[in-house]
């Protein structure tokens, strides 16, 4: 059950959802197969990033408008958030409340798409008094989806339960982040200021990649760092346990909404990416949908001396330990 | 023609070698499958990173034997070099010369392959008198296949043809790297040390990603930076278009030889990572495949005012004035 929803409304729900996301993301590839033809003229000519970057507003908007009129007719009573609306708005308040709100991006990664990486999805997400409890993301260029609803489990191509390694799941390892995957990305904010947001993340990211003992004992050794330009598949792969940690600040609701819901349904945790006072002590809440700023851990089965949940926590703390503070926040808030 | 070799002989050889990668990449997910289903019993518990690790070493071998053994029966003449073949060896001296000799990796990404991200792959080069003449990749978690053979063009899944954007095919951009995707990895060396690689790297891509005007001019303001822990994978999306610029140093020619034969069919260029002293006017030599040092620009059309290779030349000397040199050499070179 979520909130006032019957778990047989759910499943009758998720299943228009996982319909819609596949409906969406063909009409992203019919896109891209317009570029790949040639058949739009022009737009693979000497100003072909230039009118890329139009290709792109346009997709976005015409998938939004898609996404929103199906939705708005079969679920009239449904509020609906997207990307694109939102970025026509006079402010970018967060606008979710107790009322079942779709909150979706039509296309996520769109730096992806405009160059053909194949890391670009649609991302659909259901949430019920404040809580995600269904979420799609489809990434049509390599025929990937990743779904989940409350009480459903949460799936790669409906069919393979995730994490992967859910028989049995292991934990976080004992030294995390030491062997872990480290998901973070580069972001769009690039001023070179000193103690900004780039200057901040690079020095997070350092510090997670260097050896064991070096930066005055932040060195986190972590196994790999990955950048795919996508906030939404970097959770996906949180979801299915091949990324273990993902760290990220100033993206918004409708790049999570989905990534959030599969992710917590699997059994991951999301949290802030801002380290508070006390690392150490200080409670690890669940991550306001709206907070600019997330955390993700991976989904955890228990240790021989530490519930899942437990190693996952720790491996929240040795995070905070590693990593600045990031400047995002809310217009209007 | 490549050397001695008629088209007739190679087209037999490329359809042998894409066969090969596919049987290869299915050895890859069986062992994946064992994984997910818990078939292979305590290797998902408290300690599965370290057993990871035998996972992988007894995948790489397993494979590189299988693939081995189908090249030596088949065509008992050729050379063959692996890299677990080398890893045991006494030195890693650079072993191809003139002879048709096969360069393989049974698995590239090993840590994206121990975690179960799906960016791992099989690769299968082929080289004649030095020159990469047929190049097969295979992903076998989303099966997406890169092929190419000197004549007949490279290729996604046998049916897209490369680079994506091919009709026509986009020039670099005139203020590349700006509007660019810079595809690079932060790698197993991560001691943090002075003027050690890893600072080297990180001072690079901090050049590469920096707004344009910062960092003394070198700000090159990217349109995005990405790092999927597979060099291989890296260079078939630098031929797919999809990745404009790849710089890297320390993997060997087992990593690179199929991506390499694949983006040279494709138009891509490929030369050396480190920057000459004069960047503006030294030559822009062909890689050496066994130089560690790589830097690949995506196949590129005309400008108004260039020819395709200028606008890769230009790009190549506009990267070099912001990345350091690294330093890799070759053990006993």
């Amino acid at each position: 059950m979520a909130g006032p929803l019957s778990q047989d409304q759910l499943d009758e729900i998720y299943a228009f959802a996982i319909d819609l996301g596949r409906k969406a993301g063909k009409l992203l590839m019919e896109r891209v197969e317009l570029r790949i033809s040639g058949a739009n003229g022009s737009s693979n000519t000497f100003e072909e990033k230039e009118n890329a970057v139009d290709i792109v507003t346009q997709t976005d908007e015409d998938v939004e408008v898609f996404i929103r009129s199906a939705l708005e007719s079969r679920y009239p009573s449904h509020k609906f958030l997207g990307e694109e609306a939102y970025a026509k708005g006079q402010s970018r308040d967060y606008l979710i409340d107790e009322q079942p709100t779709w909150c979706i991006d039509p296309l996520d990664g769109t730096v992806n798409y405009t160059h053909i990486f194949p890391m670009f999805c649609v991302s659909i997400g259901f949430i019920v008094q404040h809580k995600p409890v269904i979420g799609v993301i489809y990434a049509p260029f390599t025929d990937q989806l990743w779904s989940s609803c409350t009480g459903r489990g949460a799936w790669l191509n409906e069919t393979r339960r995730l994490p992967l390694l859910h028989n049995p799941t292991p934990p976080m390892p004992a030294n995390a982040p030491s062997q872990c995957i480290f998901s973070c990305e580069w972001g769009k904010d690039r001023r070179d200021i000193p103690d900004g947001n780039m200057q901040r993340k690079i020095e997070s990211f350092v510090n997670m990649a260097a050896e064991v003992g070096s930066r005055n004992g932040r060195g986190g050794m972590v196994h790999g760092m990955r950048s795919l330009g996508s906030a939404t598949l970097d959770l996906a792969y949180v979801a299915m346990g091949s990324f273990d940690i993902w760290w990220e600040g100033g993206c918004w609701e409708w790049d999570i909404a989905a990534g959030a819901a599969i992710l917590l349904e699997a059994g991951g945790l999301m949290t802030t990416a801002n380290p508070p006072e006390d690392v150490d002590t200080a409670p690890i809440e669940d991550v306001r949908l709206g907070s600019r700023l997330y955390l993700a851990i991976r989904p955890a089965g228990p240790s021989p001396t530490e519930t899942g949940r437990e190693t996952q926590e720790r491996t929240v703390r040795e995070v905070w330990r590693r990593v600045r503070n990031l400047d995002y926040s809310r217009p209007g808030a």
